[in-house]
């Protein structure tokens, strides 16, 4: 039997506080390749998959679970203490310290999968409902260009509820990417406001369905690799709309029609 | 032509700085029965359908617009002033007050409607989005329980994106609301994790559809009204999940359905 590395503590140390902190900085994140996740449910569905590297537990919470087998596994006085590392407005009785999984692309590879590419979507909420949605339609790759949020974001992870023990997120060059994707001969999706309605057009189990920014759409020069322009439909049909839906939103709706054909 | 009442100033008062902030308390929002919405796009679309009781604009943006006939007309010095009543991070050239539209609920002319019931949505993000989510789909009224979000929560106005102008939001309680829309004889529908998959169910063009809490579900005394329960296949079928999807991604997806039936 292992013997637990168990470093009991009752106030946070000022290290430890800087340590998790930095992690807000996307610069922070990157160097050290770890990230911040919180809540008893978030990080229990992500401790079976990546690599805990800290866990800061409340002592209510360790009196009530089984002690882990962590490098660095910290009981603290209470959800006052917590407060000194939670990124939440209201701390919560867990919080863990991941490192970053090592994922790589191999675009070939895709042939089969119906896959997502976020074209610069910036709002790191949305980022991670996506996810989710993904998730749930057994959707495994996400192909993100390097403007879009970081999926390490706080915020991010806070909205995946899970989705990235199963999700694999890759930030590429977008132009890099479809040059290679081009070569499989899949269709590649887009939702445009004048696009043909989409329940009216043959979506394929295979293939890339992108969506863009959200104030911009999706850009000029990605537009270019668009086979297939898709627009969702609006009630009544003939009630012309200048708005147009949240990307999360829309990106639920498509993945939907799509796991439904 | 009427006599433009416009107070030109640079400053802010501390009364009218006053003023606005307390409009982000529920209780001064509902005593005074007013409400704040900012940025150019979300007060434009609001501005031809609802009472503008202050606007408060940066000069920039006064120079490049015409002038407006609005109680109280006030031209700020630029956006660190405007920063003063903005309930935003990042303040616009344009805040408004607004009155809140006087509503009447009567239950039997939504007999030819497809209708929205949320039963305690709590994020006033989410109901920003699920107002605008109705609107694209031509849905009319939402019912709220009370439990729900304030639907002029800063948070929720800005979420709505004009949505707002059209959409009909009452707050009522729920179990006297169902005992009055029963005698209408329409389907009630729900989602549930338990539910019959979507897409093998005849949804009606006319009814309601349920939403709950986005922990709970919806509320125990609320399901026993429900006359169908939906269920959003994930995919692969197969494969089970404990996961859900967020509301107003769940509503989005719905409200497609019936509208593309």
């Amino acid at each position: 039997m292992l013997i637990w590395q168990i470093l009991q503590k009752i106030m946070l140390s000022k290290n430890q506080i800087k340590n998790v902190s930095s992690l807000s900085l996307k610069k922070n994140r990157d160097e050290q390749r770890l990230f911040v996740a919180e809540g008893e449910k978030l990080v229990g569905d992500l401790l079976p998959f990546l690599v805990c590297r800290s866990l800061f537990v409340t002592k209510e919470w360790a009196m009530e679970h089984s002690k882990k087998t962590i490098p660095e596994y910290v009981v603290v006085d209470g959800l006052d203490e917590m407060k000194k590392i939670s990124f939440l407005t209201t701390p919560t009785s867990v919080l863990a310290v991941f490192e970053q999984p090592n994922l790589v692309l191999n675009v070939p590879t895709l042939n089969n999968d119906l896959i997502l590419v976020l074209d610069e979507v910036q709002n790191p909420g949305n980022l991670g409902t996506i996810l989710r949605i993904a998730d749930w339609f057994g959707i495994t790759h996400v192909i993100c260009s390097h403007t879009t949020a970081d999926v390490f974001n706080p915020k991010t992870v806070q909205a995946t509820m899970g989705a990235l023990a199963r999700v694999k997120v890759h930030y590429v060059n977008l132009l890099d990417f479809f040059d290679s994707y081009q070569a499989l001969k899949l269709p590649i999706y887009g939702t445009f406001l004048d696009g043909k309605n989409m329940y009216k057009t043959p979506l394929s189990g295979v293939g890339a369905i992108v969506f863009g920014n959200e104030g911009k759409g999706i850009s000029a020069e990605i537009e270019k690799f668009i086979s297939s322009r898709l627009f969702i439909p609006n009630y009544p049909a003939d009630l012309k709309t200048s708005e147009s839906l949240n990307v999360a939103v829309a990106t639920a709706i498509v993945c939907a029609e799509f796991r439904r054909n």
